[in-house]
């Protein structure tokens, strides 16, 4: 089961790569190949990390647990490009950009040692890296949510729609850490598998899609004066 | 005596990181803003380094000395933040920046292989870490100094005072390196951890709150019209 | 043989590196101040690169093959910087430059993967890397010259000479990695070091004379319209 999985993600992730790219490629607005070339490169890497998976690498037992340990490797590469995602979109400032980049960073890495941690210093760890995720969830939903709505005015919705199906599929993410071997062990390595590549599709194919769709609303409502940056 | 003072680094850098961090919340000016969200990335990090190491964990013996190399994996990301934290204050321009960084990372990258490296490798690192240290001060000394002195006439003092005090710790831990084991081995390791402790706490709490001071003495001293960017 | 030309790498590296580096110290514009600050970085890490491998280091057994392993982790590091030369030398807008660095970053990550896979997966590796070099190749000689040509009219010349030199000797990698014992093993360690040493001086040093050459027919070139940016 693990492994059907595994090559479901593979096919998933280089047919959104493939679309992404193509639409890169064709893209005639500056906008539009912007928030392609970035889900193009989300989705290229999470090809790569799939193939890796599916041959039987980036795997060990570590602390008599079998660990994807290259999982956050390339989480760690492709996670800043999502958040870029939404910050081209809501034009956030830089010192937001940096600061959510940087609690992303935090958020990855402690994952990564909390994975690699011993019961029970794990779970020290996983708070450690909740601590940063909770970190994000407030910037996007107070501070960008806010800079976006004030530069994209009666955009209001959009921001909120994409905002909370970002936060709904990462919230995922340490709710699977927690079910796995990695924390109760209550769930088996296949399921386990099966709900990492689920949401991996949903949050990196289908939240390039939501871009894009978010993209074309921006485009349709804007007065013509805001189309200028 | 080693625990004892690892935890002190916790307890330290997760003060450090809760003052900037509360500060990057509250701050009206983006100014202030970016100098407190550097500060707390690199407080934030040195927190988790610490974290680490008082669980016993991001050190192994290595060449048959007890290394804590988690501390140069860590310092690589935490030290760029400081740099920037001058860059900002001095108004330095790219080219600058980017010598900046890039000699730094060249040394910690270099002084990482020479402590995993066999005596007397490791003294060849070393000398090469310490040239580009050495860059690092020429670069801070003259053009960052002349460079902020033009672009914020009469502050020549403030960043006479800062570039020094920078200098001063951060020639502590070359010192440290070729005192403790990794080098003469002429202190012990609880020693070695209490320099390298102390030397953390001033260079990144110590010295987040001489970057707030001295962004303070700027705005104060500034004509309006330089206060624009 | 293999010693022999490791340190032929450290010469020609060093002498590359003190060469750019006077050069970056004694520029009076900032042109050529960042042209050789770029270069200097290049050849400065390829400096270590080389001393660690003279010095019996950042090599190791990986699936039976003597594996310099660390070439990758100091290519993922100058390559971008390669990269950079040619965007600042085209004026190459963010989109395409992103897009540029991203493909080389996962060149180099998926060459290094098939580097320390066991064979036949290793294949799949080489050919996931070759098509990120394609994807490079591409950017390079279509949109890469149409804006550097769209940007500094007169000079297709210069920049179809500069891409041409540049694709050829990066051509040369893929060439000795599938003759080498990573591939077929049709040539020797020894012919390998000395190849891999060949490429390295001519795309890095050589490239970087080239690079200065390049700006220098610019600023002849140019009207004086042209000259700011």
């Amino acid at each position: 089961m693990t492994q059907f999985w595994l090559w479901i993600g593979v096919i998933g992730m280089a047919s959104g790569s493939i679309f992404f790219g193509v639409g890169a490629h064709n893209a005639k607005k500056e906008s539009w190949r912007a928030i392609f070339i970035l889900n193009f490169f989300i989705t290229a890497i999470a090809s790569a990390l799939y193939l890796a998976m599916a041959l039987g690498q980036g795997v060990n037992v570590i602390q008599d647990r079998t660990t994807y340990w290259v999982r956050y490797v390339t989480w760690f590469l492709s996670t800043p490009l999502l958040l870029l995602d939404l910050a081209y979109l809501g034009r956030t400032s830089v010192p937001l950009v940096g600061s959510l980049l940087g609690a992303n960073a935090y958020m990855i890495a402690t994952g990564f040692v909390a994975t690699i941690s011993p019961k029970p210093i794990n779970y020290i760890w996983y708070l450690v890296s909740c601590g940063a995720y909770l970190a994000i969830i407030y910037l996007l939903v107070k501070p960008y949510r806010l800079e976006a709505e004030r530069k994209l005015p009666g955009m209001a919705g959009a921001f909120r729609r994409l905002v909370t199906v970002h936060l709904v599929l990462w919230t995922g993410y340490p709710l699977v850490w927690i079910l796995g071997n990695t924390g109760f062990n209550l769930i088996s390595g296949g399921v386990e598998t099966m709900l990492y590549t689920s949401l991996d599709l949903a949050s990196k194919v289908g939240f390039g899609l939501l871009s894009l769709n978010t993209l074309h609303t921006l485009e349709q409502v804007r007065e013509p004066q805001l189309v200028r940056r």
